[in-house]
């Protein structure tokens, strides 16, 4: 549209750094309700909330994972991505283990299993990832998922702020977070190698930035939800709350 | 899964005051951004950005349209629903109204038309109505229209509220409210007419219902996003605000 010729690609540590910067300064880790949780400030129901929220997110991983591997036809690749569904899939992967932190903190797991109380905008906000990864192409919707280069550092922060100010939720129960750690770190570098290799043009690394940009969106917009419900509660439909 | 009989379906009146009585009491008209819309409380900004916002949803509607139109094998009922694509389309229809008062608010008509500024979480609300519609089936895409059934009260206030309120907005730019008001009160009829005469089982007309609630939850959402933007303004990705 502006004439001239395309931008050449960035080389890779300088792409690297681009994603890294961008992904950074939205990543959830900075959200008010985050902030609070880290704080040792949420009540019983405030974090309960959140768990039974996040879940709705977390059942969506592995869909969008199965998207993911669905648009590759390179068996290497899919062999390599499948592991994340079974990671949350197995009988104590991912899935499993966020049920017991919900049972850990009070929920009734099958009530949390069922999604019925998730809030009408994390519905809206989880089901526009999955979306995002359906219509994308591979290269993006891999991208997309790089927000997990800053997981390990919130999973620890929040290993150690859950066992100083919620002494009542069993150690046992935070497994999901540890159990993230390594996981994260290796997931993330094996989707920047392939993110690197495959946006061969600025064109494609740009929409690699929007596609995680989005991405962080969806998060944050998950906090905000909670954050407007069970902080800030004020109108629901028919009016004011009582 | 209760076993016993499945439960025969509601007769249509009765089925038509169900709709009613749920949608009536989510539809967005009680929504506290509305309140203070209708109270004229609201700041230039904050009508502006209710525009701006309120526009994605507008272009939303020809497109779940023409999805509800593909969904069809008959052509006397696509006869009868294309006239909504045109509505919004045609070159002083619904989308061209809506620039219009966009413009009688003070915005930039291209600034409005390129959707950049649209919020992340009425982004991904008015996304979840498209596919909502693309999803389920075709009477339970005609039944989520159904918040048509009280639009035309809320376009007749929304005209009084205006031309008293905010008389910086010339009366021309409300032409898009009312058009509405026979429009709604016509497609509404149209589509409650095909709802009545196709959900022919007890939990067609439940998954009918459920489609129109989480359709008011569409609506609703935009508001509460638009809400804690521009009325609450608190934390944005980063962190604080200035």
């Amino acid at each position: 549209m502006t004439g001239g010729a395309p931008r050449a690609p960035l080389p890779g540590a300088e792409f690297i750094e681009w994603i890294r910067r961008e992904g950074e300064r939205r990543y959830h880790d900075h959200h008010r309700y985050h902030v609070l949780m880290h704080d040792g400030k949420l009540t019983k129901l405030q974090l309960q909330q959140w768990v039974l929220n996040r879940y709705y997110y977390q059942t969506r991983i592995p869909i969008k994972d199965a998207i993911i591997v669905s648009k590759s036809e390179d068996p290497a690749f899919r062999r390599m991505w499948i592991h994340r569904i079974q990671d949350h899939d197995a009988e104590d992967g991912g899935l499993e283990l966020w049920l017991r932190l919900a049972e850990g903190v009070g929920l009734d797991r099958d009530e949390v299993r069922s999604c019925r109380s998730v809030l009408p905008g994390v519905r809206f906000a989880c089901d526009g990832y999955v979306e995002l990864v359906r219509e994308r192409s591979l290269v993006e919707a891999v991208a997309s998922s790089l927000t997990e280069f800053f997981a390990p550092d919130l999973m620890q922060k929040r290993v150690l702020a859950w066992e100083r100010h919620y002494p009542w939720v069993s150690r046992d129960m935070l497994e999901y977070f540890r159990s993230r750690v390594p996981r994260a770190r290796r997931d993330s570098e094996e989707a920047i190698d392939y993110v690197v290799r495959h946006a061969l043009s600025h064109e494609l690394q740009e929409r690699c930035v929007a596609a995680l940009i989005r991405k962080t969106e969806v998060l944050w917009h998950l906090l905000d939800c909670v954050y407007a419900a069970y902080i800030e509660p004020g109108w629901g439909p028919g009016g004011a709350r009582a």
